[in-house]
């Protein structure tokens, strides 16, 4: 299963995946997750946003137990941000089976379209289309790095974008959405456990910083002279990781856009990206702010123009307690116990949160590395984890 | 004159120019050259490597005055670099004939294809080939943003790409070339001249520092976790500007590349240009070995390997002390001091200064701003260039 869907939208040189929504890689990914539902007898369906389901059991019935990921990837991406979650998803149906396992209710596995939104700038279209957590304008509107809208790119791989839309018919089936993720961090690894249960997704949100200094020739301007906004951007990029570090957040500056970009122009402008995440909304406030003062104090000395647009936020998000602690009942009959820890990271499960009951479980990231061909996870943990998500589903669905 | 050149390749939104080279406004500032050229008279001739020449007197006469500058600019680049050197010899040209003045050597305008190389990268194509400066293979080896070839463009602007290449017979020709620029710095602004004469072209050249990171995902990676290149990237910034005050040199990121600049990405490579210029060779080894050692430092605490990579160097330009001082004494005779100063700017001027004797004029800038909508010179200042430029060519034509 595995080795059908690695070659995949892998490049070349780097070893990683391109698998972006609604390119030909992606297709390819879809093709897969439909084979693999035919070739176990689910009932194959994709709704009115693209994201695909496997059925086992009558949908109508209600009380669902879901569980799947999502096959798309950043640039350069791993082989397990997203696919593990999938292919962990059919293993675990077929334990299920294998062990004789008889369902009382519905079950499916579903393929989150977009949920990295490398394409088109917002992560986790699929399932914000599905939950209502993004308009139809708003979707129309996106557009990618070519000026190709998400209309476009979903026409041309054979979907109907004025189809799309909230789907509160199909969330009422939901009983309960469990999405099994690699983890992107290093807690379990620290911690020597394969697998563990997330608590809640740390608030979240992206600031542009726009430094507007004065552009001018790089060779002849006196220092004493010069409105460069590269340096308040660099002391910017430097106080960013030191108010992160000393409260125990998170804060990263990954994108940058330089107008003129020339190397012998003082820039007239530099565009930096923050990311900034932390454990609870406080702490995210506090550290961001101080970011925010610090780069308009730096500017102040360079006589550069600092404008801070906040492009996104998504508060804390804390997965439903009963069905958390229902999983770690399940998962601890074996004896021992089962960590239980935040991420940083956004996840479809994230955005269905606020509309159905559910959890999610990770496995093991021995380097943490993620978003990147060096992402990895070993073949016991992989197991580890399927055994982990057969048996949730087990003790969800069939007792 | 100036009415005629100046709505040609201007932005309407920035009010800057993008008159690059062999562009649609590059051609429709060189019909206006043409114009000028037959409007007085003049023999209009274009060489071998796409230079417009306009003649008065016999070219084949030898020892022959030359002056002019180039049409071309940077992108949302200035009115005055450049086109105040062409149009200021057209005047000086007006000029000298209202004086009745009688050349016994030739004279002749010349205005340089792809002074500022904005558009293939590399500075003064049309004076470096005509010089023997730049080979044919690697002319040829050019290309733009788009991927064209300097010859496909060449081409496409209605010139013949194979006739390029070195001019010695042309050069040979020329007893001295006088180049009037408007001044990208405030050396004039602040002794109070509005015409001073080139002493000499500071050595500076471009550094390409590559700082290899991890890429990994920025909402899960752990500080301690992460090998970040921003962050030396920032670090190295902040310390090349502080190297080159303390030496009293130049030095600029004015460009950076990042991948995969991504948002939610902790970048895998970010890539910056230095460019750094120093009055004198010793002092801008100095600061280069400096800055490189401040990113190389930075980077063993960052777990960043720092590559530094030369990709382009001009030593000292020393511009003909004879010819220099011919220049003062002419500019003298009226009473007044000229100032002689240095300049961190490149010029056709100090590419041919290696096979004709040059010198350069240059007209204050008020404010030094240059390479930006913002360069400006005021109207009597530019008149002051124009009679200076006049009374340079009939000191040394005329006499």
């Amino acid at each position: 299963m595995w080795a059908d869907l690695r070659p995949i939208g892998r490049d070349k040189d780097t070893g990683g995946y391109r698998r972006l929504a609604w390119t030909g890689a992606d297709t390819d990914c879809r093709a897969w997750f439909r084979t693999q539902a035919e070739a176990r007898g689910l009932a194959y369906e994709v709704d009115r946003n693209g994201n695909q389901w496997a059925w086992l059991g009558d949908p109508d019935a209600g009380d669902a137990v879901v569980t799947g990921s999502h096959l798309d990837s950043v640039p350069d991406g791993g082989a397990f941000d997203g696919p593990l979650g999938v292919v962990s998803s059919f293993a675990a149906l077929d334990e299920l089976r294998g062990r004789g396992a008889q369902p009382s209710r519905p079950l499916a596995i579903v393929n989150f379209g977009d949920e990295e939104g490398a394409r088109f700038g917002l992560a986790c279209v699929g399932s914000r289309l599905t939950a209502g957590r993004l308009s139809i304008e708003a979707a129309h509107a996106l557009r990618d790095a070519e000026g190709l809208s998400l209309a476009q790119a979903m026409e041309r791989a054979g979907y109907d974008p004025e189809a799309i839309g909230p789907d509160p018919d199909r969330l009422a089936r939901i009983g309960a959405f469990v999405e099994l993720h690699v983890e992107q961090g290093r807690a379990l690894d620290l911690s020597d456990h394969a697998v563990g249960i997330a608590s809640a997704i740390w608030p979240h949100g992206r600031w542009r910083f726009d430094f507007h200094g004065e552009a001018n020739h790089a060779g002849t301007t006196r220092i004493e002279d010069r409105r460069d906004p590269m340096l308040t951007y660099a002391n910017t990029v430097l106080a960013a990781r030191k108010k992160a570090r000393l409260a125990g957040a998170l804060a990263t500056f990954g994108k940058v856009s330089v107008e003129p970009n020339g190397v012998n122009a003082i820039p007239s402008l530099v565009r930096g990206w923050l990311d900034s995440r932390a454990a609870d909304q406080q702490t995210l406030d506090l550290v961001v702010a101080e970011i925010e003062k610090a780069a308009v104090e730096r500017g102040e000395r360079d006589g550069i123009d600092v404008r801070i647009t906040r492009e996104s936020f998504t508060p804390v998000i804390e997965f439903e307690h009963a069905l958390r602690d229902e999983l770690a009942r399940i998962l601890g009959e074996g004896g021992g116990s089962v960590p239980v820890l935040g991420t940083g990271a956004g996840h479809d499960a994230g955005i269905l949160s606020g509309a159905v009951p559910t959890a999610m479980l990770f496995v093991r990231n021995p380097t943490g590395v993620s978003h990147s061909p060096a992402e990895t996870a070993s073949e016991d943990d992989c197991l580890a984890g399927v055994t982990a998500l057969a048996d949730v589903l087990e003790g969800l669905a069939c007792r």
